[in-house]
């Protein structure tokens, strides 16, 4: 089936894939991975009853189990989609059925973290690449899970000193055929990254949506009716998923801590500037701002329709 | 031309329309007014001589000029697009070609301010109604301009104790033509609803693409790289117009210093509870803002579709 994501491999990558977690990242990779024959054979792992049985209505996978050990036993790849606060548990839970020889990578959004939690659970001979998929999208759940997610986004791979070159391979391959970009990168330093473009932006979207819904003198009424002014920008990241937020904040604090530091710092020299009247400061501020939008528009990070392309401007010329 | 902007007026609102500043909003209510019949006649008036270049080519008024007296001439409605700042002067410049009874309004994103500028300006016989359109994208001019930028968009009123009641339902007839949702309230509520749905979003998102920016550790093409994880939603609305949202915070200052005060004392209380690994607060923050983002969907202020949009889900079912 040819389309955007490019012909399926003519060989898979992984003869058996176990997936753990079945989520907005779980089911995204087993649509994509048999779209693309990324394996022969994808295994679902997922503790909820619920969400094995919709894994099961939507036909995400060869094999659908609530028992880690048995359902990672003959896998030659297994990733972890759960939120990162459960990867230790997770590992040790499925240590017994591991194969060896089999590759062991996650999702995760922390790193060193999830290292450190995974790494005290790994038998001789299995190797761990930890991964990183820089996508997603507010939503969750089997259902909300989409082939394409991965496609043109970047995948860090994290890979400790000393590990097998041949499995970093084959999970580079893996996002390649999954659409991805992939880098290389240390744990430490992706979690310094990712405080920055991704954990900050979403404490600081969850906070101001806080604070809206706390005010006396503004109704809750009229914040949702003239949400279009900006805010309603903040409220769709402030809408993700929030088991998982909580264990990204609570297993990357140091690199947060220190981002959400210089981040009070500015914030702190623009509001100095407001009350003085500062008119020059707050302009070259807002002028600087403006070239890091194109870089990323011209990388192909981001649509350059303006809004986002929420309202389509055809047919609207004269 | 029936189509979703719905049938032209029979009869237009206003036989001459005078807009001052045809940068992203005049242009659009140049485009919608005649695309609507809501003006029998549309005169540009622009400081810019390119900007009036830019409107003779694009065909979006009868007459340009650069002269604004000259311009408001037998015009019965006026309204001013330009950023907030400079709404005294304008006034001012114009105020002698002023025709008794005509209207004079504007789009300005702060009333108090716009009030105290244009009010000593106003001839006897001149009627003054405040509006802001709560509508807009991050770009700029009369090319960014679009009929359809005000359609299912609010639009608030905020005309002064006393004013004419005809003149205000003549802008309210205006912008319902347009496509709007019209509200009326006072200058200083809006000051402080408009603070926290769009002036604080803003400062929040100039404010931390300009932490991005700064960092030593993370260099600027990884932060372009991996914007997806969330940071790239921030520059679009930091890659706004400059001189209009200079001219914004230096125009409201104590509503945005108010807000800005509770957003940061939230915020703290956040950085506490990642300090002190209080999981359980931070999951019933990030639970609580969900709820928002479902009303402003269920009104029809955002797109329900996921990462608005953007990355379009179909053909991905398998």
């Amino acid at each position: 089936m040819p389309d955007h994501l490019g012909a399926p491999l003519d060989n898979p990558v992984f003869e058996r894939l176990a997936l753990v977690g079945l989520g907005l990242i779980g089911s995204s990779l087993a649509r994509v991975a048999r779209r693309k024959n990324l394996a022969r054979e994808i295994i679902a792992i997922d503790a909820s009853a619920t969400v094995r049985d919709r894994v099961q209505k939507l036909d995400l996978a060869n094999h659908v189990t609530g028992d880690a050990a048995e359902g990672v036993s003959n896998a030659d790849c297994i990733i972890l989609c759960v939120p990162v606060g459960v990867c230790g548990v997770v590992a040790e839970a499925m240590k017994t059925g591991l194969k060896a020889g089999a590759i062991i990578s996650d999702v995760g959004s922390v790193k060193g973290s999830v290292v450190a939690q995974v790494e005290p659970h790994l038998p001789a001979g299995v190797h761990f690449v930890p991964a990183h998929p820089v996508a997603g999208t507010e939503q969750s759940g089997p259902d909300a899970g989409f082939a394409s997610l991965f496609h043109n986004r970047w995948c860090i791979l994290t890979p400790p000193d000393g590990t097998n070159s041949d499995a970093v391979a084959r999970m580079r391959a893996f996002w390649e055929g999954a659409g991805s970009n992939v880098e290389e990168m240390t744990p430490p330093h992706h979690d310094l990254v990712l405080a920055i473009t991704s954990h900050l932006p979403h404490l600081i979207a969850y906070n101001i949506v806080g604070t809206a819904a706390d005010l006396e003198a503004v109704t809750q009424s009229e914040v949702i009716k003239f949400s279009a002014g900006g805010f309603r920008d903040f409220t769709r990241i402030a809408a993700s998923d929030p088991t998982m937020w909580r264990d990204v904040f609570l297993n990357n604090k140091d690199a947060v801590l220190e981002m959400l530091g210089r981040f009070t710092e500015d914030l702190s020299a623009l509001q100095r500037a407001i009350r003085w009247g500062d008119g020059d400061a707050l302009f070259d501020h807002f002028t600087r701002t403006r070239a890091i939008r194109r870089s990323i528009i011209e990388i192909g990070q981001d649509s350059a329709a303006p809004d986002f392309g929420r309202q389509p401007k055809e047919n609207d010329a004269q």
